[in-house]
């Protein structure tokens, strides 16, 4: 018996649809054929999704548990995917909700390389949260986004990160970027930064190697947009890297944010994933956000806690409440919210720096 | 000044919300910062987004026009993508529908290196449309596959693809499988092969070459799965290769079908794109379907027209009707419905050539 997975759906259907609805779901996501004209005995056995449970969580709405051969995934980060969501996606009455992994799975992927205890040492942080700040906006120079940089590490932030708009441009290629802002963050050792990757797999190895010879060890990458294999090679290949994952273009795709964010991404080394905290500009709940920061941190096959990174139009004053909400095993990220201090931007991102420090960890 | 595009939203809230939204969506899309606290001209003048137009559309759902400036893509179509719809895509309330795009941004793409008129004259049909056939179901060793595409290919079909679900399978390797199929194919010289690629850059770039070798020329990608700038640099790279789109990882209804895989995949490189047909296994309507068609087929900056592939659970007895509603300038693709004929498979996929070459075209 081959080792299998279990893909675990939400799916909107009349009740009485159900039983049909979820047996079409097993076939789509394996053979995609009709079952009744397949004769090999090993697809039959094995290949063919089988449900293996499906119960009504509310009214028109089931949860389907269907399992999967983990031979199918081969040993690529796309394909795990494509298996999980690939022709279901494009069905709106379904939204991909976890997954269960075997063990052989897992340490194919083998998650984070460094994870939470990590990026605190980096920054030689006790447990505590920990700070974060992005460079924007995009349009500017590498030389006006290195003085925005020392600003933020003057005020004693832990990690300062592209905003994900800064790709390759003209206006401030990625190499010249590195370099001014490494250079400028030189005087500040404890503050790291955290250059986002773009483009293919070349110009991303490429924008990896930059960084590494202006001496910088992290870096941000957005999966759903250079694509899961991409970033995972990218994981495997650079040990020494810490990643953080962005969102970008997660939310096309529907599947639950503490899956794909706290679970997923995690699984494919992503030591740090940035979400959108509840109560900022975007609208996740208080629950998605604490099912997602669970996620990354729980228990899961030994690998290494990811560090939930709380984003998205936060700001200082929220600092006490966000740390009462998350505890200590989190990274506040404000940008904006700092920026909007201009010339007293270092008085303000030290306040923020101190509140997180000086917080009573309970 | 320098070139513009624009980003066209659907957006659902309630009336009065409207011009705040668009504004948000505008600022999410470009600096992602309070507009206030920038002092740069040049971000200011060019790079913040900036909402063109908004109209109502109907009760609580509204059309906006978002400006932003081209430069921000740099040569990068992940960063495109990023562009349109990064962050906005984790807003529920927001779809992306369109985009208009300057020449300089198209040229730089530069659309379909063959398209229609290139995918017909390859298996020597006149201007009708063409047929298709899927190898499935994944889980089969390379030898029941080639035995499965002789059976197509010797009832005449045009073109016969990996299922998206064949990667690189430890029970089907790709070199293994590529190899096996074109050697079976080798005496039917009209009928072209499409293996799917799969795995990170480096892993598709190593698969295109095996296919190479075999005599092979066209080639699937899911450019969802594996990052839209690595779909685009396969097709730089290859440009003796036809690339057919596959829609997995597409996700329902958040990017607008005809845009995503009628306008933006068309603009990366496809020359062909598969899409869900309505009547099948998924829930396209008859408009999108179309809308998507003529999106593909449509006069856009000079590219060449990229074939719409319909698919998704078609049979042989919708050949007319299909026809009928998209005219010559479409391949049909029906994979589950020819191999549930078994042993007369070659016979139901002549019936099924026969009734494409033999409809009276308008």
């Amino acid at each position: 018996m081959v080792s299998r997975l279990t893909a675990i759906y939400h799916v909107r259907t009349k009740g009485a649809a159900i039983a049909e609805r979820a047996r079409a779901i097993a076939v789509e996501q394996s053979v995609e054929m009709p079952v009744a004209a397949i004769d090999d005995r090993f697809v039959l056995d094995e290949i063919v999704g089988k449900v293996e449970a499906t119960r009504a969580l509310d009214k028109d709405l089931f949860e389907v548990r269907v399992g999967l051969a983990a031979v199918t995934v081969g040993h690529d980060a796309g394909q795990l995917l494509n298996m999980l969501f690939g022709n279901t996606s494009l069905h709106d009455d379904v939204l991909l909700h976890d997954v269960e992994l075997p063990t052989d799975l897992v340490a194919l992927f083998a998650g984070p390389r460094h994870g939470l205890s990590a990026l605190r040492r980096r920054v030689g942080a006790d447990k505590r949260a920990l700070t974060c700040s992005a460079l924007k906006p995009q349009g500017l120079a590498p030389a006006a986004l290195a003085e925005l940089a020392k600003k933020f590490a003057a005020g004693g932030v832990d990690y300062i990160k592209d905003d994900h708009g800064l790709a390759d441009q003209d206006y401030s290629p990625f190499a010249a970027r590195v370099e001014a802002i490494a250079t400028a963050l030189a005087a500040y050792p404890r503050t790291r930064y955290v250059p986002s990757l773009s483009g293919d797999l070349g110009a991303m190895r490429r924008q990896i190697a930059a960084a590494a010879a202006a001496g910088v060890d992290t870096a941000m990458a957005a999966p759903m947009v250079c694509g899961a294999a991409n970033f995972h090679r990218l994981v495997e290949e650079n040990p020494g890297f810490a990643f953080v994952a962005h969102p970008a273009l997660a939310g096309a795709a529907r599947i639950a944010p503490p899956l794909l964010m706290g679970k997923l991404l995690r699984l494919l080394g992503a030591d740090a994933v940035v979400f959108p905290n509840h109560g900022g500009r975007f609208g996740y709940s208080p629950e998605t956000c604490r099912a997602l920061a669970r996620a990354a941190l729980a228990e899961w096959h030994g690998l290494h806690p990811t560090v939930p990174v709380a984003a998205g139009g936060m700001t200082p004053d929220r600092v006490p409440e966000m740390l009462d909400f998350y505890g200590a095993d989190i990274m506040l990220l404000i940008g904006g919210g700092l920026l909007q201090a201009r010339e007293r931007l270092p008085d303000e991102t030290a306040a923020f720096v101190a509140a997180v420090q000086s917080f009573p960890y309970g």
